[in-house]
């Protein structure tokens, strides 16, 4: 088994599935991808991923890209395998639960957030001034999904009780935010 | 079992349920939800949807949210069960590629068609006047996604070769996006 992914540690979206493969216990090869030009070749394009984007896993020879697409093939083909870590569990219901706040993560809260983080972190990496009323109207989005979450996690240590993909699918963008973005009073 | 959709017949994500309930061979009732104050009433946000938005579902009791976390729970449960009907295989590596096919789904093409469709559709019902500048924008993001589609379906029927939930998934934008808002040239 040779588990192969193209990506970067300072990716969100590949830091979220080298999480999935450290929680259930896999090994890895990590091809760090380090320029535009790479991602938007006609190899990549081809190989990889159709859009251009990262991160893309190889599974002896079986690819597959977007980051939770990727996590469900790990966890469906290994969990239990290595290690006792459930990030989606067998009960239905309670599975239910879990791809409840994946959609809710995907849709109010890593689109604003990944909005202010392009704004306030990659802009200035690569070069350009950031558009601070896009910022603001994300930060302002933000501020309303949070005021959610305070009610859905009260008595809670998880998004949806225990411990899921729910969960890790968040840290990646909350790291950055709170660490790097300076945006940790939200 | 009563399954009961709130929800509304000229809500896009309203009708995916509707249409994976019905490949699925399953009964429900319809709460037709007709006015913006009834989805953000106390009652519906602490009940059906903390966000406020529709559809929500009820099967016997257990309470669900956000359309494909809706289809996925009616498909880990019933599918099999009244039609032969499979949308999503379980197959790990079939599996894969439709749920990999749904993140493009979600990223790619709905993100950009719902501001499309904003624009053009609900701010008119609403009574406001269309920001262009955002309908062309997302129109180019959508000519570029669609590109990217036509590789991807070469000698194909379907998304991932058989009929999926990745396809059901773009049938009410795309039936809104030629039918109403007359951008069948896309």
């Amino acid at each position: 088994m040779t588990i192969k992914v193209f990506g970067h540690t300072a990716s969100t979206y590949s830091l979220v599935v080298l999480h999935v493969l450290k929680e259930l216990g896999l090994s890895y090869e990590l091809i760090q991808l380090n320029s535009f030009e790479e991602i938007k070749s006609p190899e990549y394009l081809a190989t990889k991923h159709p859009f251009g984007r990262i991160p893309s896993l190889s599974d002896d020879g079986f690819q597959i890209y977007e980051c939770r697409a990727i996590a469900r093939y790990l966890i469906n083909k290994y969990q239990g395998t290595k290690t006792s870590t459930v990030l989606i569990p067998s009960d239905v219901q309670k599975a239910a639960l879990v791809e409840q706040f994946i959609s809710v993560e995907t849709s109010y809260y890593t689109q604003h957030v990944g909005k202010l983080i392009y704004q306030l972190i990659f802009k200035k990496i690569h070069g350009s001034e950031p558009d601070l009323k896009v910022a603001n109207e994300a930060r302002e989005e933000l501020v309303k999904t949070l005021d959610v979450y305070e009610k859905l996690l009260e008595g809670k240590d998880y998004l949806t009780g225990e411990f899921s993909l729910a969960d890790l699918l968040h840290i990646p963008y909350t790291f950055f935010a709170i660490n790097v973005a300076g945006e940790g009073d939200l």
